[in-house]
């Protein structure tokens, strides 16, 4: 981008809401995965619909490539600006628009983080479900499609929203789905722009769902000497009707190690973390006993339950701090964390696949999970280039497994630009049709181009 | 058609599977809408997606119109074949393909209908819950996102289904979603076609999700001296973390018109029908309390609840049987039933509107709702062509009256043909995204014409 064109931008934009500052340029170079950084030309900071489509509209006349960007937490380069351009930040759109309590609803600008709004929901009894970890925005959470640990019962990102404002392209400003709950108008564009991360459009408004705040939780964390035990009882709770809230899993090294170092009160085994949510009493002491026989049957080792806030949070510690625990127990190790996910039945096939891997590359590797979701996420300890690129391998041997069994290579980290790869294996014919939507919307691809499909496509060639 | 075309096309769909008699044109030229019937030219029983890819390739290179149908069940002419051509019938794909229960899962083709599935589901202590009422087609139900009376806890078609099998215009067969539950994983294809009804594709197999068939049900019904007030109680179930598994609206001229014809037990006054689940008898019993004392505060006129099963069929017996009963109660009467939903703040405004036309058109239309989900159903009942007429401008006028409090011109029953004037007014720019991508899915125009699009366009022009 030439300077004339930097000054034209500066004009629509505002003077005040774009920079060429190295120190700008650099925040905004790399995300939170193992890509490597990339430079954006010019760092261009969001402030409304119009403004982000004009920009858009400029970017689209002159071929010059805009990647959207929230907070940077993406685990697969989503945000990473790799054929420079514009950097379109949205962090500093952060408003709460309208909160809509009757209608459990919220409408949101697209930089506010989960937990922030949630923060801000708590007085109203209500809160936004999916929630990925890291303080992530609603705006990348949407256009990856995040989901975490509560998917089980609360759906993922997808299932969170009802309607949207979207920038296309070439400057048009477009309103998708409706404030109604049901919805049969039309096609579902709603769904299109949700996990297109970026690449469709811009979201640059959101009216999410929200739901109650569950006034009681209770915690059980069941091991197991087998993952096909585990597995089973994962089915079992599901088809009880118990309606967990959360459904997680830790290998067996991974508590090895956790106990090991730190001496969290783990065993060895695969274990479960279950968490389950109620209005009553009686209802969470009952299920706790449910849960509890149901895994006694299946042959668990050890079962721990509490409907307890302080044992509650005690049992969970070594799920919810797992990656950072894991972290103090190999110091000197850098790390990164894959994201498969597979039909539940096809949960310890995958399992024992990367078992058997660990052993055949002598990579170090700990598994944890979505369990309910079969969802499995591999953390990479490396040293080295030797050892990053061996991690490497069994990645891609992981994902190349987890599509042959019927799953996903991204249950919930999207495509970015590490899964790109993968997208003719597990789509075959239907990624020409998503070929021809990206024509359709974006035929100048300037939207977050090097992402989601294999090719790698410059702006305007 | 000349004979010659259908010659070949009786070559590649299979002799057996193809007619041109009177009887078989008819059965298949109108559904259960008022919308005048069309008579295809000839009919075509689908038989497997790969059949029907080479249907639809032969269609697209001749400019012949294909119109799928299912079982007939729509109510907005959505299947209804205005330009003739193909007759698509799915009715004889009605094969359950794969039982997945421990995932939770079942891959069928499109032609069962959801109660015989529901059937052979039982056994497994499983079922798909979406329920239109009628014995649709899971086919039809996914092409036009059908709902029904359980979508406030389980959602509608879109939200219990995880991967179809698509063929497109041009006679590719593709293979959209995935078996794995969470998906992020390239553009949402799924639920692009979801809801399309016919016009982009045609579903050939889809993989629904199941959940446990619930082990104890309760019933509360509650009337209300308002709508205000009983849409404050549906705010305040909702809000409670009850999770109710119905929560439908009767209006006072509709309960007052079942209790004059058949001295069902009701009181001529906005009611409530809710439903809950739950697999204690405690949370049961407890359940039904608490819904009794929010109701109380809210100052309920009278509130029935129950946990027994009989007992529970006679308090819903309204609402399962309310238009029979309607029908019944009004002989000589035509009915047609529209569909409207709105965010549930402006249910009252939404249906003091409708009071409002009553009065000033002098039309008796009752009302039954899904209030739980914003949705509002209009009964008009008619018996010449000027009551016809007028019951129309009515029905107009509230479908624009729903979009203006930021509703949907339609939660459930597809925009079909009834619908496609409002499509404009409903999504403004991003009805030609819509069309921009229908002209990208299906250049010609074959697939379903004259639906969804106000413009009237016939195949090939």
């Amino acid at each position: 981008m030439d300077i004339s064109l930097i000054k034209q931008l500066a004009v629509i934009a505002g003077e005040e809401n774009i920079s060429t500052n190295q120190a700008d340029i650099d925040l905004h170079a790399s995300d939170e995965s193992h890509h490597p950084p990339s430079p954006a030309e010019v760092v261009v900071w969001g402030r409304s619909g119009q403004q982000i489509a004009e920009v858009l509209k400029f970017a689209n006349a002159h071929r010059i490539p805009v990647t959207p960007w929230g907070v940077g937490t993406g685990l697969e380069g989503n945000s990473i600006p790799v054929y420079g351009g514009i950097l379109l930040s949205l962090e500093k759109m952060t408003r709460i628009i309208e909160i809509h309590a009757d209608d459990f609803q919220v409408t949101v600008e697209p930089g506010i983080g989960h937990k922030d709004l949630n923060a801000q929901l708590a007085r109203y009894g209500l809160f936004f479900p999916p929630d990925p970890g890291a303080n992530a925005t609603i705006g990348g959470m949407l256009a990856n499609n995040a989901a975490g640990i509560r998917t089980v019962k609360y759906g993922a990102s997808k299932d969170n929203v009802l309607q949207m404002e979207v920038a296309l392209a070439d400057g048009r400003l477009i309103r998708v789905g409706s404030r109604s709950i049901k919805q049969a108008s039309g096609y579902d564009l709603l769904h299109l722009f949700v996990g297109s991360e970026g690449t469709l459009g811009i979201i640059t408004q959101a009216t999410l769902k929200l739901v109650p705040v569950p006034s009681l939780m209770s915690a059980v964390v069941a091991s197991f000497a087998t993952v096909e035990d585990a597995v089973e009882a994962v089915v079992a709770v599901r088809g009880s009707g118990l309606d967990p809230a959360a459904l997680e899993f830790i290998d067996a090294e991974h508590c090895r190690l956790l106990h090991e170092a730190e001496g969290v009160d783990l065993l060895p085994y695969p274990t479960l973390f279950m968490e389950f949510h109620a209005i009553h009493e009686s209802t969470l002491t009952q299920g706790i006993s449910m849960v509890k026989e149901l895994c006694e049957d299946l042959g668990a080792i050890r079962i721990q339950g509490t409907t307890d806030h302080s044992e509650r949070l005690k049992l969970w510690r070594a799920r919810h701090h797992s990656l950072e625990i894991l972290k103090r127990a190999m110091p000197g190790y850098k790390f990164f964390v894959m994201d498969v996910a597979v039909p539940i039945s096809q949960y310890p096939a995958l399992i024992n696949y990367v078992e058997e891997l660990r052993a055949q590359f002598n990579v170090p590797v700990t598994m944890i999970g979505h369990a309910g979701d079969g969802n499995v996420h591999v953390e990479f300890p490396y040293q080295n280039q030797a050892e990053f690129e061996r991690a490497l391998e069994c990645d891609r041997l992981i994902v190349k497994r987890a599509i042959e069994l019927g799953g996903t290579a991204t249950g919930e980290h999207g495509v970015g630009i590490g899964k790109a790869e993968f997208m003719q294996q597990e789509h075959g014919a239907a990624l020409d049709v998503m070929r021809a939507i990206k024509q359709t919307l974006d035929p100048n691809g300037i939207l977050n181009p090097g992402k989601i499909f294999p090719e790698a496509i410059k702006p305007g060639t």
